[in-house]
């Protein structure tokens, strides 16, 4: 009805997770009543994203630079390596200044129902990084997950063998301002177990 | 922590209806994971949309044509004007191909609140083109909301002088597969009182 341009532009926006085919409409509409104040932008940031953004070939966080901009941040702390299921992770982690160390992200989580296999993500790449030294700690911080609990069981694992690397994972126990009443059994249980002395 | 391309992307994604702060990182992030198979083909097809469509300078409807596909067409009625809130409720009528005349898109409705006045609105155009002839009737296809029936009241009011211009507005009444139980009390009474003989 007006030209292959528009369906195309909503078919694509339909891909973006969070849109279906009729919020991609409604974002296709807005795109063009504001022509030059976004949708031209956008056109513009999202080429050259496309053209400027690469996979860091270290950790595998998204950024212009190779290695990335953490990853070549010489302040930060090379012996300690994070792993994390997603770039988003790391974003969060980043955001939160809750961690000076480096990254690895895995891309993914090990899943027997998905058929995701260890060769599938990053893990030969994480453990010829701490096979190359230097390392002393790896902090797994997979998501609180059954698939994400597994694979970090995989990967203690597969560095048990590497003398005078420590392995940690994540603390488990309740969120900060969380409220007993409303917390699962499983967290409760989990901040049972890891009660400190105080 | 990784390039203003990132932050600017998540900025502008950040804008559409639909995504918040939040969904428009994923969003950018789910882009940068399939860069050549979804970022690069969405960018371009912005580029080429913001390039091609332009809005018709009779009916307001985003077209690559002006005039738009639906208003150069010989074959549609243009005795019949349809009047519409916006270009999505225009799109919403050709994909059911319930008209085949020809449309006038307002803009909006009229709002005390928002400070919305008839001169922002089409409304000018649209009294031009019946005042030009050969415009047998007037579709009111505003809203059934109270900015939207107070819209198309108004705009009756300005067609009032031309005669032999019919003014009709749709009907209210029970939605196709609705059922009474479930439907509010504005919309049963306007089922009543358009009731009709079988």
């Amino acid at each position: 009805m007006n030209g292959p341009e528009i369906a195309r532009m909503i078919q694509l926006l339909a891909k973006l997770p969070g849109l279906g085919p009729r919020s991609a409409r409604r974002a296709a509409l807005h795109l063009l009543k504001k022509r030059e104040a976004l949708l031209r932008p956008l056109a513009q940031s999202l080429g050259q994203a496309a053209d400027a953004i690469r996979t860091c070939s270290i950790c595998g966080n998204f950024d212009t630079l190779d290695p990335c901009t953490v990853c070549g941040d010489a302040r930060r702390d090379g012996a300690t390596i994070c792993v994390v299921e997603d770039v988003a992770d790391l974003w969060a982690m980043e955001r939160g200044h809750v961690f000076s160390g480096r990254y690895h992200v895995l891309g993914g989580t090990l899943s027997a129902l998905d058929g995701v296999g260890p060769e599938d993500l990053n893990i030969a790449s994480l453990v010829a990084r701490v096979r190359a030294g230097g390392v002393g700690e790896v902090i797994l911080a997979t998501n609180a997950t059954v698939d994400g609990q597994t694979t970090a069981h995989y990967i203690a694992d597969r560095l048990a063998s590497f003398d005078g690397v420590k392995v940690s994972r994540l603390a488990h126990g309740l969120p900060v301002g969380g409220e007993i009443d409303h917390l699962d059994d499983g967290t409760l249980s989990a901040a049972f177990k890891a009660r400190r002395a105080v």
